[in-house]
């Protein structure tokens, strides 16, 4: 089962009002109504809004107290860590029905790049200043020294963004933008301008897993997870061995592919972290979908497009969806979900088989 | 593997100081330098020291970048949530050597009462003012009506904890406190006086698990996981069906007892979450060590005392070893495996084979 709420700015919904939507629309989806453990991601609950220790929370609000239940935080990556958590209490047998889930509320006057930039090393970095749209600029700086990248290049992906997002109905702007509508937006943080960055955003999304051969029980279109790969690198930037090429994602990468058994070119629909431009494409090079150094054209000649070799973020990705930090990677993989079973609508790919998060 | 920081006031150790000190002990105690995945649990690194995203920068700070690695936050449950989501992966067969591990950084400006009541339900009681003594008060005070609790049976859970923290050279306060000391101590939140109470306490502590058939490669002492018990009560105190009982304690305590194929009378020996006196005799009842109203008498009487039927915190307990929110769970493991490896020194119960944290 997959559901998430309308992703924006919601002022009429609290952090707790948005799990439960979410959680509700994921257990009908599945026909289950009852949850043997919960996983809430979540990045800073405490921060934003006051609020820790969301898994009896939030179990309570379901009107599920009782059940097992915990908050996973991994930053951006808190939802797809969940869902990684929730996997495994599945695959030890522990547990038939577990929600994965993931919700942010940052929409609550707390000053948010202050919060965000605590996912960052605080001691070698945040200390002297800097903050996400600092650091993802310098990345972008690295990966245009090294590889010749482009603004231009980086604007190609905001484009494909918003165009593939007028089409999602959760996405928090449905409006299409032109390649001089980014080039010639507020810059925020040299090379990147305003619409070359993800939203604040409010929004939950959930997941209920299942044992494989239970599946059938409950779904004609039961999707399988084939592999789940994680890694670690550097908190500080300084730190890596080379800014511009986000080891961490080919080495969790190549992990998700070895267990699946397949490669890169295997894949028929993505979703990958576009926080910034510059990220996604360092993802195109990381994942193995083009060479290093060919993710600058990727975008701009129509490879990642919907009809592309590779579709990336059909859903409007980060940029457009919009980016609650803890609902993210559950929410790529409702995206994922819904274009295995057929039912993306107008941003359907068409046969998608396989879809990686 | 086990191993644990000093717990105290600890001012030359920053965060990742205190988890880099627990986990090598614990790799140390192993004989274990190679790490497929690492858990991290920490109620609020985010408010405590602008610190969220622990997984990466304390894979670095270990020297393993690269390993994968996730923060789990539950509170003062954050420490045990953690092994149990490790157990889950040596369990799926996804992992062998898995680091659970919780630490917290308590001591270093924040408004210490302030944060931790984040853990309670921000919007339906924290708003209103109410703080972490202020809830516990009024548990013991719902005790003392149901049950005729007295304040004198309140101090002799201080009174035992500092006794046998005095013996505990990892202890914050290792001092013996009389009945008199106790009783006259300033009043927090009346009924529970300052000797009632925790501390406020830096420190780490960390575990290595693998799966039970590989264990013999590395120890003559293996300690098994026999069962794991996880359960949610509603946050809001107000809204619990009866505040003097701790029924999500008797619920997870009833998992894992189902889980291990054993009764209460079969545990020699058991770490509980005394983070007020009240809440340890609590535990006494919700575990099934006494009967419910009996848990007043069971610290005065010596039941739970070194030598009585059932020892209980016989590291101190978070009163007297002190009670650094995310690492508290861990520590209780820590403190469960010296016991049934016999290298409990003076704390030492004679011929446990069974633990409970």
């Amino acid at each position: 089962g997959a559901g998430m709420t309308k992703f924006g700015e919601l002022w009429d919904m609290s952090l707790r009002d948005l799990f439960v939507d979410a959680a509700l629309k994921a257990m009908s989806d599945a026909g289950v109504d009852t949850l043997d453990s919960m996983y809430i991601g979540n990045m800073s609950g405490g921060q934003f809004v006051g609020q820790e220790h969301l898994g009896p929370l939030m179990a309570d609000h379901l009107g599920v107290a009782g059940v097992p239940a915990m908050r996973v935080e991994s930053a951006c990556a808190s939802g797809g860590m969940a869902l990684r958590a929730a996997y495994f209490e599945v695959a030890s047998g522990m547990s038939d029905f577990v929600l994965a889930s993931g919700v942010e509320k940052m929409n609550d006057g707390a000053d948010v790049t202050g919060v965000l930039a605590t996912a960052s090393d605080q001691e070698e970095e945040v200390y002297y200043g800097v903050t996400f749209p600092g650091l993802y600029a310098m990345i972008a700086r690295a990966h245009m020294e090294k590889y010749g990248t482009t603004e231009e290049d980086l604007s190609w992906v905001s484009v494909k963004a918003h165009r593939n997002g007028a089409n999602n109905p959760h996405a928090q702007f449905r409006r299409v933008m032109s390649l001089e509508d980014v080039m010639t937006s507020s810059v925020v943080a040299e090379p990147l301008r305003l619409l070359h960055c993800s939203p604040v955003t409010d929004g939950g999304a959930a997941l209920i897993l299942c044992p494989a051969d239970r599946a059938h029980e409950f779904t004609d279109q039961p999707v399988k997870i084939l592999g789940s790969g994680a890694a670690t690198s550097t908190l500080a930037l300084a730190n890596r061995m080379d800014p511009a090429d986000l080891d961490v994602v080919e080495l969790s990468g190549t992990r998700a592919f070895e267990q699946a058994g397949i490669s890169p070119r295997d894949v028929d629909v993505a979703e990958v972290h576009d926080c910034f431009a510059i990220a996604e494409i360092c993802c195109y090079e990381a994942l193995g979908f083009v060479e290093r150094g060919k993710g600058k054209d990727a975008a701009k000649d129509g490879v990642t497009d919907l009809g592309g070799a590779i579709p990336v973020n059909v859903s409007g990705g980060l940029k457009s969806k919009g980016h609650p930090v803890g609902a993210t990677g559950i929410s790529q993989a409702v995206t994922i979900v819904d274009q295995l079973r057929g039912k993306a609508g107008d941003v359907q790919v068409d046969g998608a088989r396989i879809g990686l998060a």
